[in-house]
């Protein structure tokens, strides 16, 4: 039983999309920097528990910092959805929020059409999915599913050297009771994360639909390199005096593009490097750069790391420069629940595709069925300002979340 | 006459540097970070005032912040000596400094030895030297001799977006009566800046020597790339999809260093790179970063330029970015009054070398003779934490300094 997307559906996503825009903005770097326990994550709880309150649902804090809005008691067999409130620095408004609101708006869905639940059923919002302020993605699923040490992540600091553990006292959380929620975890019976798509896959697919069903997340994981030379000054270091770190960086940026030719569906980034001290007329002292890295599985995508650091250690030796790598964080391949997903893929005729992105759906999926629905994205355009999805692809999507929902709870 | 390092010289100029020690500690970076009107700066201005009260001169702040301990009443036929109290970020504690002390310390130095001017005498600190922070060298000089357009000056902003007007007025210096300064310039016959030595020609000239007179500064400029891409996801936008503006900003690391084989005596560095947003998984959106480029002459270093843009303006539409290009600073070959350095050489049996780095001496050369003093530093390491220079050597750097002030002043 397919409904189709009514003007109610339209004015109502349209203005639970309005609430949100204005939380959260970087003026800076344009769109949005939500980060944990930052000013506009503690709005987007705020919202969260508003939005679940108009609906009758009770909302609790876990532990761990992420969310949850129970319609019917708490238990057993819970059938949960939702996605996260966190961005990327500068990141755009769908990654993460349109799973929330879609999951917020099911509710209502489920109730127009008639469902009662037989079954405990959760909005959930997990905290720091992007790993945006302390270098963890899905922190708050890891740590609830005990897929990260909670004594590591209370040492964490952000670049601005607060410790996760004093952000998080100021949100009003014990960060001494962080740590694995085994109880809140055996409660799970499902769990489906609707997300705005990031590449274009789905186009590839099926040009004609809005929504397709996840089958995998390739493994992913994003390693720091930093790399020593000597600080000295721009205008009387003779070149063969230097030893400057920005070369040996420079190159690795170059080396994780080159790469990548030789290994069909592997990508790796550099995107975040900060030179120490990082004045126009000295040469650094040191380049912090930390590369991202996806193929198939965690040995594939350890074998592109080794490709990449060769190089970038030849030259750090060619420049005198010192090279320390350190894997801030490894994430293997991740099949979801085929059963489900081919499924969910027949219930709604969609497609299946892959996905190269990391998901809390993916840190779950070792302990649940999971399943993701993609929402169309035709630019491909993701993790910028320029983000869209198309308010129809939108509100198709809560309509097709709606269904396996109610599929799940009936 | 040339008086020896006494033992009073020597804690004399040990506690007056000591004083200078905790002030503007970069505790991130190492070193120091004192820039135009921050915290440390003003407490610099307070450090001078109290070390000018000390010896009985007059303290003036001139109308572009530049700080004058006048010996003797204001007026034409003036001397000064001095150099600058800012630093670059995470910087030493000599480049600019030193000179200051230096001057302060001579004026004790030229009591002791009976002196009486029949010039006026000025200690001179200028502002902004370095500059760190709104990203114009030589900020306080050049705005005295008309080298800058003030209005261009007013609108100046930091990395935080504060305006320089702005902050001028926290710092008590009214933004509107900024700029040229010509009855002050007409007062001014000869200027001698003492500072550290930033390279090794001085050892390599003679390596007994402890002090060098400067004969030229090459040509220096600095030039803003930004590079414009496509921001999107690191791990769902395939290679080919990609126009991620960090490659062409790290083939001009690259090329800045490549270029420098085919142009012996140029230097070039990228040592302030900042990619937008800066995620780890997030491919930037655009890029930018600062060359620093020194060469002889003015015509030369922008062929060197020209050879670095257009590698990496190659590179830039390879990768579908764009590129602009902005010169923020450029200052021609100066050479030093020949006259005056000859004369200083041979007055203190001090070798002649040039140097790579900008200094107000070279500003102010233009409209005046100016001289430079280097004091031997043999590590050659400077703009960096370990930026040194022995005590004995600072020493018999007031002592020169103090032989040609008592000639100038006679």
């Amino acid at each position: 039983m397919t409904f189709s997307a009514s003007p109610a559906d339209g004015s109502r996503f349209a203005s639970t999309w309005a609430d949100l825009a204005g939380i959260g903005r970087d003026r800076l770097r344009g769109g949005y920097s939500r980060h944990l326990f930052d000013d506009g994550d503690l709005q987007l709880r705020e919202w969260f528990r508003a939005e679940a309150g108009r609906r009758g649902l009770d909302v609790e804090t876990d532990r761990n910092g992420n969310l949850w809005a129970w319609w019917g008691t708490p238990g057993p067999d819970t059938v949960a959805a939702g996605s996260h409130l966190d961005s990327v620095p500068g990141g755009g408004a769908f990654d993460g929020p349109l799973g929330v609101v879609s999951a917020l708006l099911a509710v209502d869905e489920l109730r127009a059409r008639g469902v009662r639940p037989r079954r405990p059923f959760a909005v959930v919002s997990f905290a720091e999915e992007e790993g945006g302020r302390f270098g963890v993605p899905c922190l708050g699923s890891k740590l609830m599913t005990g897929a990260v040490d909670p004594d590591h992540v209370r040492r964490l600091r952000d670049t601005d050297e607060i410790g996760l553990a004093d952000a998080a006292r100021r949100a009003g959380i014990d960060p001494t009771r962080m740590g694995p929620d085994r109880e809140r975890l055996a409660q799970l019976a499902t769990f489906v994360e609707l997300h705005v798509e990031q590449g274009r896959l789905l186009q590839a697919a099926d040009p004609a639909a809005q929504v397709a069903v996840g089958s995998e997340i390739v493994a992913h994981g994003r390693w720091r390199l930093t790399v020593t030379g000597e600080g000295n000054h721009a205008g009387t270091t003779r070149p063969e005096d230097r030893h400057d770190p920005m070369i040996p960086a420079a190159a690795a940026v170059l080396a994780a593009r080159r790469v990548l030719a030789d290994h069909p569906g592997a990508v790796a980034t550099i995107g975040r490097l900060h030179p120490v001290p990082g004045g126009t007329n000295v040469i650094a002292s040191s380049v912090q750069c930390w590369l991202d890295a996806r193929w198939g599985s965690a040995e594939q995508t350890a074998t592109l790391v080794d490709e990449i650091v060769a190089a970038v250690r030849a030259e750090a030796e060619l420049e005198g420069c010192t090279l320390v790598m350190t894997r801030e964080a490894m994430s293997d391949r991740v099949d979801f629940d085929p059963g489900l997903s081919v499924n969910l893929s027949e219930r709604l005729g969609a497609p299946i595709i892959p996905t190269g992105a990391g998901h809390d759906a993916g840190v779950l999926s070792a302990h649940l069925p999971a399943a993701m629905l993609f929402v169309r994205n035709p630019s491909g355009v993701s993790h910028a300002p320029g983000e869209h999805a198309e308010t129809a692809d939108c509100i198709a999507g809560v309509q097709r979340l709606t269904d396996v929902l109610a599929d799940l709870l009936a």
